[in-house]
């Protein structure tokens, strides 16, 4: 069956991925983004409206007629949401509050949300981490996707919401922001280009479940197709610390890391593996990009 | 040492008692609180402050010169937060964040928060339920303390906030509201007096950790006289059935409850039952009060 996709955040990095892959099938895409894509023209075929996710006469708008809404949108990163927790509240948890009760007024059954695996598990006591492990996220990204999953939970049970939540690990790939605040392949990447200065906090041993962005759509759109619900883990199932991440892109490039080492934060997790087989088992889907062909892919993108 | 202690709620069910035992020992109290009690007076040598928690600027104002706060405030119950989950996160959440950062900036070091027993863990998987186990709420009300306990120790992590947190199961006792949406008991004592009907969702099998007003302020004067930090839950440790809680307030009162079994609500938790454990080593408390007692206290009053 054609399916009415919203795809909230459809010209964010996860975003614009999805929405080339979907374009691809039959779907009907809409999407919802703050404003257009600077790197990339929009995809055609596909309706774009451009508003704040906290307009929420424009939200309304764009779930008519929808069967799935994919919510991608995340006003902060985990690395800046601390230094404003309200802000975090006001922009992300209220106006996904004010997305789930819009559906539930235009029965709209089905909603997949992307959470944070590297951020709501917090320090975990075991690794790789499997979903039933319990939720401590120590950073304010992590506490308001949590909180959100929360809300989700009590939607579906009270009012009947379809719902498929993604703990996704740390993604990456081309057309990813390299600003220094969302993901760290991108950043070590840009930087070793242009000579600067790379930041580590701590002394670089900590472990990070790297996805390659190709491997997540691939996930997200077969989750579309078969109408999965529940929680699921997704990322590679392996573990690499930033110090080999660091090895990995400087072989790659052919350059030397100027790294400068910095006291740890307290707000980072140590380490993150994600434990997968739920997800594996769940449809016909396992990683397949190593992360060394997967930074050589994104090698090759920026430096084309 | 003297305690410049604030009492945010002060006025509420757990807070009045909280102050009246605070006024016995040498502390100096302050209340910040909504509005005054209408069924006793202040408390005397008690500093009152009459302000709404989401008023930024009165909350700073009752915070200089404070060492401690004991954070009771909640603008909503859990049967009524679900209908606007929007209002739970204006009223209860911002505002907590706001004091967290304040207190922040003025160095106030220590805070006391009443989170819910009841509501953070959800359908627990054990029983009697420990602090370990993972939190997953079912209702507005759960997910905002859970959400509240994790601002908590970010701020803990990140700028050295001393906190305890109390996982409070059901408080009951005099003076507890008792227009149906606060606590069970005075709910159906004051029911079964006048006659009127008592509605119970589900069949009336759902168990709960009563836990008498005393036990609780005690555990508080205790863990302010000591410094105590943590997590802890704070419940009788005993399970009781409500149809059991119906048999004991028949036989109190002497009259027979006229029951409406209503259908069970999906952001109801089946059991509750705390492991005390924890809070049992941590001071030199138990819970003293068995519900039979409590109960016959609480007619007690409403009868004198």
């Amino acid at each position: 069956m054609k399916k009415n996709i919203l795809v909230l955040g459809g010209n964010g990095f996860i975003g614009r991925h999805l929405v080339e892959a979907l374009a691809l099938q039959e779907s009907r895409i809409r999407v919802l983004t703050k404003s257009l894509n600077n790197q990339v023209p929009p995809v055609k075929g596909v309706d774009y409206r451009y508003a704040d996710f906290a307009d929420s006469m424009k939200v309304a708008e764009a779930l008519v007629d929808i069967d799935v809404v994919v919510h991608l949108i995340s006003t902060t990163v985990p690395a800046t949401a601390n230094l404003d927790p309200s802000a975090d509240i006001k922009t992300n948890l209220l106006p996904t509050i004010n997305l789930l009760q819009q559906m539930r007024e235009l029965k709209i059954p089905r909603l997949i949300f992307i959470s944070s695996g590297g951020t709501v598990y917090g320090n975990a006591k075991v690794c790789p981490i499997p979903e039933s492990h319990k939720t401590a996220p120590l950073s304010s990204y992590g506490i308001i996707k949590a909180t959100i999953e929360n809300y989700i939970t009590m939607f579906s049970l009270q009012y009947g919401l379809k719902s498929l939540v993604l703990r996704v690990s740390n993604p990456y790939g081309p057309r990813q922001g390299h600003i220094g605040i969302q993901g760290v392949i991108p950043t070590i990447f840009q930087r070793i280009l242009s000579g600067e200065e790379i930041k580590i906090w701590g002394d670089g041993s900590a472990v990070r479940d790297y996805l390659y962005i190709e491997d997540l759509i691939n996930f997200l759109t077969q989750g579309i197709d078969n109408d999965l619900e529940g929680l699921y883990n997704v990322g590679s199932g392996n573990g690499t610390s930033l110090k080999d991440v660091l090895s990995i892109i400087e072989n790659i490039s052919n350059l030397t890391a100027k790294v400068k080492y910095l006291p740890p934060r307290g707000f980072d997790v140590k380490n993150v593996v994600l434990d997968i087989s739920k997800a594996r088992k769940a449809l016909d889907w396992s990683p397949k990009i190593t992360l060394r062909e997967g930074c050589q892919k994104y090698w090759n993108w920026a430096t084309e």
